[in-house]
């Protein structure tokens, strides 16, 4: 079903999209004030994916970059739009509706300040179903539907096109080398496509979803009853229907460096009761492995979040600071993100870990 | 004056393309060996920057990369009129005639690629008067004309348009990091223009100087004359008629790295008695600086040349051997190319040098 955003639903849009990013996707912090800023008393209509004509033209917009950055460098406010009328100018058509490539993260707000700003609709879907580092990572890709030609603006008022044919990969090679000197962050479009192609190639429903999450979360804790229960009960109903507890304890090391345009690094939570082996977690902007002693708990693509151990507030791997009581959950994502081509994308394979992927719900969990 | 240019004029016009490249430019021999396959038993129409139209449209053509790097990675020979074609493309506008933006090294070549495939004249003229390492320093910048929008090609199809208003060394910046991420070359059509603009931006005739200057040292060759007079008595008449002999003597030393997409170091060439002080020049991509006992015998943006002692061939950085026996000529450049604005674009300070320009003709010579 389609409905209306408002400004006040943003800070539960962008906590659950903090707990879709499973640690990176970027701080949404800083993309819902700017939402704020541009849409004021207005509304956002939000498009239920079911229900878009098969033609309607769907120009999705994002940000790229290492979330170390772009938590410190704040954009003129200009290029996400920027980015969609490159596009639009390069393909000599007009946008209908934007929509989130990755539900994770900031890149859940950047659609928002488009549809702000110019009075576009969002459709209610995304690529990625979580936050993953490149763009290559898409359903959209998986499915059929390619990225180029891409569109990437500057704060300088920069335009980039670039156009790799059907090779995901190298569009994201060249825009990330773009976007690094750019300073480490640029703003894009991209994967413009049908309503016919978001419903084959999208994950339906995760602006929704993450907006629930973030509005269950805050409930919960209002309500002084268990957040924890809340997110298990908002997601049991969704595509995202398993929820593990893999581990409880305190953040005891993180090691984290951005290179070539990324933030990559091993985060150590030692157990709450100070006995026992702690758990490792390895990220690449995202949160992609979780392991306890050599054992897989949970593997990308299902999502490992860090979360608050009191408030179940999600943390962000740049958030990761020594001695924070966290609870980490493992999520099952749908079966669409699941599937052998999926996984040949954005499965351990596609980060190079060399381990096969298993489902969390089917994950030694004691 | 207009004229026509066939395949058998392609070897002496490599040979001028080097002297002018002054060590850098990329080796023209592949380029030459593209030209020679496309063009067959067919000429290429040049046009003479005082008789062309005032809104004739002229698209320049080139390769941008790292001159090491352009010699062992052959193009697939699709991407010079790719790049033209992507330009003309994104500004809605078919071309009139293509040009060099350097007359130094391969980029003499690729305008003629695009002319032979394409059937277009290629006006004679230049935004170098030479060789550089950047996009950004050329005349036409200079004075007024800029290269934005940018298209690349590279040689997997990949099609690129960058555009950075009138900030070429944004556009520079950018389209570096795209060139490395294609492996170090990349082809690009930049600074569209009108023939008003060629008039008053360009460095004129500098093919017609190439083809000359190659030809008389052939033919000095033949007629077992001296080919340095056969160069002196070429550029005598032109924009560049001041030469002097800053050095002879044998190659001692050569460091050179590929760095950043550049190849930069510095060459030593010891005296031919083998008493004295060697003469040291450093070079990015191109020779920037000769110095002999820490005095400036020449520099940036006049031409550093060095040749084979005997044979007057041109010896680009790449090409530089332990114990080639060498001259190195001084040449003077175009007064165009030395005014205050010039030289802050590609004088001394445009490298990082921290001496001020000094005419070769003015320089202490012994």
């Amino acid at each position: 079903m389609s409905w209306t955003l408002h400004a006040a639903d943003l800070p539960d849009l962008a906590r659950g999209a903090t707990l879709l990013g499973t640690g990176g996707g970027g701080d949404p912090y800083i993309g819902r004030m700017l939402v704020e800023q541009v849409l004021g008393d207005a509304a956002i209509t939000i498009l239920d994916p079911d229900e878009i004509e098969d033609d309607l033209f769907v120009i999705p917009t994002a940000q790229m970059g290492a979330p170390t950055v772009m938590v410190e460098k704040l954009p003129a406010g200009t290029e996400p739009t920027l980015s969609l009328r490159i596009l639009e100018d390069h393909l000599g058509r007009r946008a209908d509706a934007t929509m989130p490539i990755e539900c994770g993260g900031i890149n859940s707000m950047i659609p928002l300040i488009v549809a702000a700003e110019t009075g576009l609709p969002v459709v209610d879907a995304d690529g990625m179903g979580r936050a993953f580092p490149e763009l290559s990572m898409e359903t959209f890709a998986v499915y059929g539907t390619h990225g180029s030609p891409l569109a990437l603006a500057g704060e300088g008022g920069e335009r980039v096109i670039i156009d790799t044919g059907d090779d995901d990969h190298r569009m994201e090679w060249l825009a990330r080398a773009v976007t690094i000197r750019l300073g480490g962050v640029g703003h894009i479009a991209e994967y413009a496509m049908t309503g016919a192609e978001v419903r084959r190639t999208a994950v339906p429903r995760t602006l929704s979803m993450a907006l629930a999450l973030g509005r269950a979360i805050r409930e919960a804790r209002e309500a002084k009853t268990d957040p924890f229960a809340a997110i298990e009960q908002t997601l049991a109903t969704t595509l995202y229907s398993h929820v593990r507890v893999l581990h409880q304890g305190k953040v005891v090391d993180v090691e984290r460096r951005t290179t070539e345009g990324f933030a990559k690094g091993v985060a150590r939570i030692a157990p709450a009761d100070g006995q026992g082996v702690p758990l490792e977690i390895r990220f690449q902007n995202e949160n992609l492995l979780a392991l306890r002693d050599g054992e897989c708990l949970a593997i990308v693509p299902d999502l490992i979040c860090v979360l608050e151990a009191e408030t179940a507030e999600p943390i962000t791997t740049e958030g990761l600071r020594y001695g924070q009581r966290v609870r980490v959950l493992g999520i099952s994502t749908p079966e669409m993100m699941r599937t052998p081509e999926a996984l040949a994308a954005f499965g351990p394979a596609g980060f190079g870990l060399d381990l096969p992927f298993r489902p969390v719900e089917a994950c030694g969990v004691p």
